[in-house]
């Protein structure tokens, strides 16, 4: 069959939609029709070779859509169910997902190749095999993807909202909830309001957090900051420290989650600074290939117990953890229409990124015609 | 009163046996005989500078001895009783203490003024106030020192044995226990096999650890390794990363506590190597003043969602976990005896630490005569 979707043929390119043949599920693998995407920074860090791929490429990798066809062997997805793109798989099977961590799922490995998980193209433009971001390539009208990659959701649920759980949201929740393990009472710093800092916020709040100080170098984000939980708003560093100081009487935050993609050094001595003994410091940006050398206080670091843990996908199960927060969704406890700032035709992508660029919006999403 | 005790009068200089006039206990103190301290290589560092303090002043952090007297206020302890120092003291008031952190406790910040708790001196050489190392002081016949700073103890245990269990055996054993918090069937690498070392190996252990690869430059110490419960042992960390891939068939180690207390920045790096996705290095050393740089994978760190982690005195309760340590040597379940390769005299203390740098011993004692 053929559809749009938007592809990237070269590093610093623009998106170029183009029609794209797209061949039929293999073992495994379901046509879905995706109605709606989620434009996340890493797509960018993809187009500037931060994020190194294969090209050409057609992008994507939050999308919500409906299940049109299955290959043999799947088992749990039919026609006409609603699913959720999860840019990490689960395979079900792995040590990983076989123990309640399946963002650790061993196919995730696979997930740069450009490929199907079996290392073959459904997509193709005349002779050309078009790769896919993350197994799923959803800034498309259609994808065949890897059951693994797609989680069944409730069919009443608005796709153009459920899109954003397959990646950032999920991150910024889990980081909160998960992987910094805020408990009731504490002091959370979110450094960075995107598409994982409002998840990280809203993570916070939900559980429990007294208080939660968002730090945006971008002013005008104070009042979204503030409508997804947060209770002070700083766009300093510095400022956000000696706040966080000031509302502590020096005890420091207990927890600080760093969503920013692209990770410089000082950045993480910065974080280090602003949390009390026996606190953490998160790291959910996988945007920076190239190495990075911190400053880091060891011996403070010890005698202060301070804790820097890495943090992928939220720590989150993808197949209880979707459901979960569209449950969240569905009983106005997690918000998503308040992320969407606006939303888009894929035509119009490249104007998408540079509102996202630009910090005018908090979400972009486009949502695909048929 | 009178007493002899070891006395450091400048960086670099040799510990001098000198008599030292003793002041009687006050407000919450009590003067203790000091029956045996441990060796630990943290006042060698204060020897040399890598951990600064005031000068002069009497050493040693790791001790046990019998109440002789006690001073106003003092509840929980009368003469006759058996304590072990601990190198941080519990106030059991602070939020720290209040909330099971009891290594976190407030009065933590004081350990390096050199003075009693309270700021003055209960030491004194002639007209010259003489400072204590971390609030006790336990190179001495005597000690003065903040009820804080002492647990009791049952008093049928050894004293040259139970001397270990206030900063080394502690550290170690809830750097595995508590902060990597090994699970029965791990794999966990242990660098470096010293007074820590030994206790994470035997935490790592008595937590069912299925594979302990200790790692330490010194060959010699392999025997001891495997008395200690190691399963393996390797001279390099390059040695032991293609082991543990071999053991593991590529999974990799579920944490590894570095137990060195100098870190430099590439141990650091070639740690968070030899762990698997979703894994733990755990960092004990507080030698370390200057800041280190470790470079990190920054991408890699969250994208195989690893951690560092600070952990101080193992994260121990010291008034819950020095009793419960005990109990486990008294049923053999901890290794003491075997971990004490050298008894001394304090006048011996030079050759003590001599023999300690050159990697002939694991842990030494001092028993003093009174």
């Amino acid at each position: 069959m053929k559809m749009d979707a938007a592809v990237l043929w070269e590093v610093n390119g623009d998106w170029t939609v183009e029609e794209v043949d797209l061949d039929p599920p293999q073992d495994g693998e379901v046509l879905v029709s995706f109605e709606a995407t989620g434009l996340c920074h890493s797509d960018h860090h993809g187009r500037t070779g931060d994020f190194p791929g294969p090209m050409p490429v057609i992008g994507g990798h939050e999308g919500a859509g409906i299940v049109q066809e299955v290959g043999p062997g799947v088992r749990d997805l039919k026609p006409g169910d609603h699913v959720v793109a999860s840019f990490l798989p689960a395979c079900g099977r792995c040590r990983w997902c076989a123990s309640g961590r399946q963002n650790l799922c061993d196919l995730g490995a696979l997930i740069l190749n450009g490929t199907q998980l079996d290392g073959t193209y459904r997509r193709h433009i005349g002779d050309v095999d078009v790769n896919v971001a993350l197994l799923l390539g959803t800034f498309a009208q259609y994808g065949v993807v890897s059951e693994a990659s797609v989680v069944k959701i409730d069919n009443d649920l608005p796709l153009s909202r459920a899109c954003l759980i397959g990646c950032g949201v999920t991150t910024g929740w889990g980081s909160a909830v998960n992987t910094a393990d805020v408990r009731p009472g504490d002091t959370v710093v979110v450094i960075g309001l995107g598409g994982v800092g409002s998840g990280a916020v809203q993570g916070a709040r939900l559980a429990g957090a007294e208080r939660i100080v968002v730090v945006d170098i971008v002013a005008d984000k104070r009042e979204k900051a503030h409508e997804f939980g947060a209770t002070h708003f700083a766009t300093s560093m510095a400022e956000a420290t000696a706040l966080v100081a000031d509302l502590t009487k020096g005890v420091m935050a207990d927890s600080a989650i760093l969503t920013v993609g692209l990770v410089e050094g000082p950045m993480i001595g910065e974080a280090l600074d602003i949390i009390r003994k026996g606190g953490a410091v998160v790291l959910t940006g996988i945007a920076a290939m190239a190495d990075v050398t911190p400053t880091l206080p060891m011996a403070m670091f010890t005698l202060f117990q301070k804790r820097l843990l890495g943090s992928l996908y939220g720590e989150a199960n993808p197949r209880a953890d979707i459901p979960r927060l569209l449950s969240l969704y569905r009983s106005g406890q997690l918000l998503l229409d308040e992320t969407v700032t606006h939303e888009y035709k894929l035509g119009e992508i490249n104007e998408a990124y540079d509102d996202m660029l630009a910090g005018r919006i908090i979400r972009g999403v486009v949502v695909h015609d048929h």
